[in-house]
């Protein structure tokens, strides 16, 4: 255990997981991470971290989308009013889960079913988990005679409220919506939770069926997170706590529904910075390319060149097209004999001689 | 096993392996990998491995530095011509591994004790695997009676002239160093290999005792490559081949060693590109920085504020000494009044008011 007992940090890895996921799903995959790990003053961590969360979905121009909070406290609070026994908050909390992928009825039939719920309980614990929106549910909990009388439920309330402060001041409240049947998977959350999801573009199949949240697409969540005091602890000799908050963002599943959107309009992904392919015409030119090649890479330009001595001109414009190389400088015997480069647009397919001396602005300019 | 076949890749992320490194190397570590696989034309993807080496290695600054170059074939070729049995080219090597640590006749007792070898056989490899220099070693070698004998060692050495010209059209040459006594640890390398170290300034301490390579820091290698043409092949299940070349950058020895020398010229390391702290003299002002630190984000800047409701203006500075962050950003009751922003440098401790409009554009331009 170090003893770092102060962090903010990003990590872009991989991350492994015990369980068994399904559907193409992975025990390693790669992740996103951002937390904040330390003392401070209540909630603001937490507000950084949605107001990350919020800026990386807005700028990844993926649709609409929401994000979804609640806090394990008030949902266990919840549970503890509705009646619900405490050595069933966790069990019952996983069915809660499924909320956004199942029915209502489905959800209550397995409470009662299978978790051994009586209705009563379960309809009670209905009217408050189904709940969600603004400030005023927040505000309607307060008011409600049995909420009002959880301790832990009332904590978390005024926290929520707090942190619904902070991000109307971020500019990112109009993406957040509190939802009380927001549970969350992980066992070792302690305070606010969030999930963010996609919203449906009109053009898309509903398929959530009978549910508050049915302009939801069905993605599952691609951003989740939330507060974690004791885990950092628990691997401490000495037990000293390290309170943490942090977000986590599905990279490979937002990878791959950018990859569906670029096919769904035929428009290829480009899987290279390269800014330019050194190419020749003709055979021979080997040491002529890489020497053209010294001098783009000497002046920072992004470049490559097939590691092929004598490549015919139709497989190196075939690699640009490929990997979306925007531009091909080309040599040959002329082009060294006057002096200049030809360079080629890749798209368009317009050729123009470049004076040598002028090639690497005559680039910079192209690609900026 | 995938089908890609071939593939041009960095990757700066941890690594991992099996044996039992001593004095503070781990088997969990970073690494910063580039890789070229794939069927290319000869030396062209080595080529470009080692002006990227080169290119790393010249822009971090480190001091001097030489890429050692070696060829497995030439190595064993060397070895079967003086006369070292097949079944002993492994253990041998990992003792001429040794040469840049330990001294010739160390090296020499311990194949002759250790390896069974007799004088005659170690007296003859040690006029060989002692040569280091440029081309005129290779030529030398080729013009050897016993070496110009060996197919294998003469491929590698028409193979490493290859090298050689492509080399100094890349404009590398100067620091690349052909060395018969490089033979690198791992098993897979089946051609070219390298190593880059750093060379001892006038001022360190001279620690390795009688030697050719007097002029190398006691630091080990800092980066090291080559071709391992059957590694991926092992893991196909039809066998086929995937030839492959190579570096890896030793980004933690790196790294330590910036940090000593930062240490040494008593600089404050600078641990965040954060550019301006939001700050506040006076309690009360947790909202007004939360309002001005959401200005400053949407404008690109990179701020951070402390996470407590009124931290002390001295903690809030401090922090910026620990972490050197430039500038600092204060608002208190006179400035929101006055519509500024104090705008204070962390070296100068210079503080200047400025129009709350022309904040940002100010610290663009201070931070350029």
């Amino acid at each position: 255990m170090n003893k770092i007992s102060h962090i903010k940090r990003y990590q872009i890895s991989k991350v492994y997981r015990r369980d068994n996921p399904g559907r193409g799903r992975y025990r390693e995959f790669y992740q996103c991470d951002f937390d904040i790990a330390g003392h401070y003053d209540p909630l603001l961590p937490d507000a950084e971290c949605l107001k990350i969360m919020y800026e990386i979905l807005s700028e990844l121009e993926l649709g609409g989308f929401l994000i979804k909070v609640n806090d394990r406290r008030l949902l266990y609070g919840i549970l503890a009013t509705c009646g619900v026994p405490d050595d069933k908050f966790r069990t019952v909390s996983t069915v809660i889960d499924k909320m956004d992928k199942i029915s209502w009825d489905k959800v209550r039939r397995e409470m009662i079913e299978e978790k051994d719920l009586s209705p009563e309980i379960v309809d009670r614990l209905g009217e408050y988990i189904r709940l969600n929106g603004g400030l005023a549910v927040l505000e309607h909990l307060c008011n409600d005679s049995l909420v009002s009388q959880n301790t832990m439920a009332m904590e978390a309330l005024s926290d929520l409220k707090l942190l619904h402060s902070y991000l109307e001041i971020f500019g990112v409240a109009d993406k957040v919506t509190f939802d009380l049947g927001l549970a969350r998977g992980l066992d070792y959350y302690t305070g606010v939770i969030y999930e963010a999801v996609l919203l449906r573009g009109p053009e898309e199949p509903h398929n959530v069926p009978d549910n508050d949240t049915d302009k939801i697409a069905g993605f599952g969540s691609i951003a989740a997170g939330g507060r974690y005091d004791d885990l950092v602890g628990m691997f401490d000799s000495k037990g000293r706590k390290v309170p943490c908050v942090g977000i986590s963002i599905g990279i490979e599943r937002i990878l791959s529904m950018a990859e569906r959107k670029a096919e769904e309009s035929f428009k290829n992904i480009r899987t290279t910075e390269t800014q330019v392919l050194v190419a020749s015409a003709q055979p021979h030119y080997l040491e002529e390319r890489m020497r053209l090649i010294t001098a783009l890479w000497s002046s920072g330009i992004k470049a490559e060149m097939l590691h092929k001595k004598n490549p015919k001109l139709l497989s190196q414009l075939q690699y640009c097209e490929k990997t979306g190389i925007p531009l091909v400088a080309i040599i040959g015997e002329q082009e060294l004999r006057d002096g200049v480069v030809k360079l080629r647009d890749v798209t368009t397919r317009e050729e123009v001689n470049i004076p040598r001396e002028d090639l690497i602005k005559e680039i910079q300019k192209r690609t900026s």
